[in-house]
């Protein structure tokens, strides 16, 4: 069988192209090993998502002294149930488009053939162009492994079958946080363990201070500049012991503390498909491989492991295949959220980005708290900060740490693109009783004549 | 005592511009009559969107067959909490701007003089201008008339001290739907009626129905094209006789139907200000009302009765005062939201207002549950309609009928200014499981190339 293009995974990196390439008439496949949707659908912003609206309910209805309860079984049900919609939903476009869905795993036998291997069988095609879109995997810490029980990833944690009473979150990064902060809600004890200064290391400091002192006032324990030293297991336990001499005895070890890119046993190195020190791959201005014809985006590119940022970058790769001009993805430029009631949302650079790279700032901060809808949703830390250049001409980054900066930061976006000022802001209606009116306050500030804020 | 500026109301009209004009170096007074913060704070947008984020939590764990129970007491004493807060919030600002609050009924008694009564005593003010925020009323309905126990208004309605059982809602218009909304999520049996075709009169009949669909499946009975006849105290109760027969015996009548200016008694007739047919203060371009040096914002000069309009029209207000140029307060371009569970966000026109305009213009709707942010907060009924003039250069309108769409709206108002194009947009990555990356969808699909949507 031969078709024009080839897509490898059916993820966030995989689909959105798929379909760009079949509305432009090209005969498509997509071959998936596992579940279509990839990690996103499956095992990460689906779920996670879905278990996070109950976790927050829950927080809710308690800090007003009421009772919630859900039962675990009906919780991992609904956020199956959600996950299976989801992925249906894939199913349908790839359904509507005339895409084949390919069942089992793509080896590259040739820079123009792929053989699919599901369980015995094997079978063989050809490809006019291909794109891989192969993701990454959970990857384990030196000496302790997953074990299929109680060591485990993002993958099992969204859909174990009982409630753990207590769990060790090995790495405090994105998943680790939103994790220890979705289970703490249903009363799991949780750690979290940081090697680094900081939890969310590559955030600035005063980000990761305002979510640590929240998750420490939701009861969740975290230990920076911690490592695990041992993990053993004790008959359905494990006992841990940290680099700060604490010994924990928890029933789920929970490692996310990286992830590995799927270029392993794919064909890639044999069809002289070059990858980085890191294994993944290496793409250039136009998404493509080493090898003309091949393709890839996603996760498995490198930079920022984000769905928003594959959806685009798969479309891109897709636009170039079909001979149109694609877009540049500008990694600074995605933004990146974490749900954790007190959510963050980030765009642009760092402080710490910035120190490095040795940029000059101005450093633009306003207390989110004086909102209504951040009293009314909870969060005392909150707060946005700007930074601008020198000449606070340019915006390099914003970072908002408030409830629902998820929804809220899109509203930044067009601010920190340069497509409006802070002078147009200040004069649009940013409707009350939500985040994103601290928009036109944080314009009024800037510009000296803050209502809801004190002077700068 | 002479002022250079006097504000009259501490509501959304009221106290930005005050303090704005203290901020310019002025010397102002405001005078309220009642709380701080007027209706928003007290009655309106703070305290319902308390109740509404409980509200929510309460049908998002109910949802997955859990139990949630808040004791009512709890809940108004929260609530009230939160709005105290907001209340000290803004007395913290005139306290910081050197701002004299002055408590008391103020009615003007010349053009430059102020007469302040409080109880017994008076007080009289000299002005050397005048900034004007009375605000409006709810306004009874003929033949009922609220009598300060069951027949109520939105005052009451947020701090009853017991739960009601049953709640009849006149009027299907924002506070009506919105309350209507959180009463029943609380397990309060609640019947509205709305004398117009359907409810939300003023929006577009879909934008209605999917409002009326989801409300109805929440338990909410709604009667469309219907009056009540008849509203009988019989002893601690009331028995309504409606238009189409139906006869309920309830706790609680909140009548929600519409609000009148508070330009009564308050010496305007006296000193020529002019008002409009209704009873609004009528402004020039500049917010000056028919007495040079007198002007006014928020409610009372009618237009949509919304906190941020109010916010910003105060602003603007001061800023002439000032002697600045102020800012024309487009009303067409002021977003209006329900917070409904179910949320509706719109700025512009819509169909109704185009269509009595004789204004030709291209509808484009997508479908909002394909999200899978949707899916998760739940909303079948989802839509985004964009209205766009016949050469689809300009958006005429944005109607967003979605979870969390209060949020996002502000995502679509650079989109809806021409701040930003549908190219750019569908090449932003807006991060993923939001309800705000709707708009890269929207665009991909009126540039004919979507990928989450089928073509059009």
């Amino acid at each position: 069988m031969r078709y024009d293009a080839v897509v490898v995974g059916s993820g966030t990196g995989g689909y959105p192209g798929a379909i760009y390439l079949a509305q432009k008439g090209l005969k498509v496949a997509v071959v998936e090993e596992h579940l279509i949707g990839g990690e996103c659908t499956n095992y990460g912003c689906v779920p996670s998502k879905a278990f996070y609206q109950v976790a927050e309910a829950i927080r809710s209805i308690e800090k007003l002294g009421g009772e919630a309860s859900v039962k675990w079984e009906n919780l991992v049900e609904w956020v199956s149930q959600v996950v299976r919609e989801s992925r249906e939903g894939i199913k349908g476009l790839f359904e509507s488009h005339g895409i084949d869905v390919i069942e089992g795993r793509a080896i590259l036998k040739t820079q123009r053939e792929i053989v699919i291997s599901a369980g015995e069988e094997k079978r063989r095609i050809e490809a006019g162009k291909i794109l891989l879109a192969l993701g990454t995997d959970p990857s384990p810490i030196p000496g302790v492994s997953f074990d299929g029980e109680g060591i485990i990833s993002n993958r099992e944690a969204l859909y174990m079958r009982e409630k753990p009473s207590e769990v060790l979150v090995i790495g405090g990064g994105v998943i680790g946080v939103e994790l220890a902060n979705i289970l703490s809600s249903f009363k799991v004890g949780v750690t979290v363990v940081e090697l680094m200064d900081h939890i969310l290391p590559t955030m600035d400091r005063d980000v990761a201070q305002a979510l640590k002192t929240h998750l420490s006032s939701r009861g969740v324990k975290i230990y920076e500049k911690t490592t695990v030293k041992s993990i053993t297991k004790t008959g359905g336990k494990y006992l841990a012991e940290l680099s700060n001499g604490l010994k924990l005895e928890v029933d789920k070890v929970l490692i996310a503390t990286g992830r590995k890119p799927r270029t392993r046993e794919a064909g890639l190195v044999e069809n002289n498909i070059a990858l980085d020190q890191k294994g993944f791959i290496k793409i250039n201005e136009r998404q493509e491989t080493s090898i003309p014809g091949i393709y890839a985006s996603g996760d498995v590119v490198g930079g920022p492991l984000l769905a928003h940022k594959a959806i685009l970058e798969s479309i891109s790769a897709a636009r170039w295949m079909s001979g149109e001009e694609g877009f540049h993805i500008d990694y600074s430029a995605t933004p990146s959220t974490i749900f954790t009631g007190l959510e963050i949302a980030s765009i642009g650079y760092t402080e710490k980005e910035l120190t490095s790279r040795g940029v000059k700032y101005v450093k633009v901060r306003i207390p989110a708290y004086y909102l209504s809808a951040v009293k009314i949703k909870g969060g005392k830390q909150s707060f946005i900060k700007v930074l601008l250049d020198e000449r606070q001409e340019k915006i390099l980054g914003v970072h908002i740490v408030a409830p629902n900066a998820s929804e809220v930061i899109s509203a930044y976006i067009p601010l920190y693109l340069g497509k409006i000022g802070f002078g147009d802001i200040s004069r649009i209606p940013y409707p009350h009783l939500t985040v994103s009116e601290s928009l036109r306050d944080f314009a009024e500030y800037l510009l000296g004549n803050p209502v809801h804020l004190l002077k700068k």
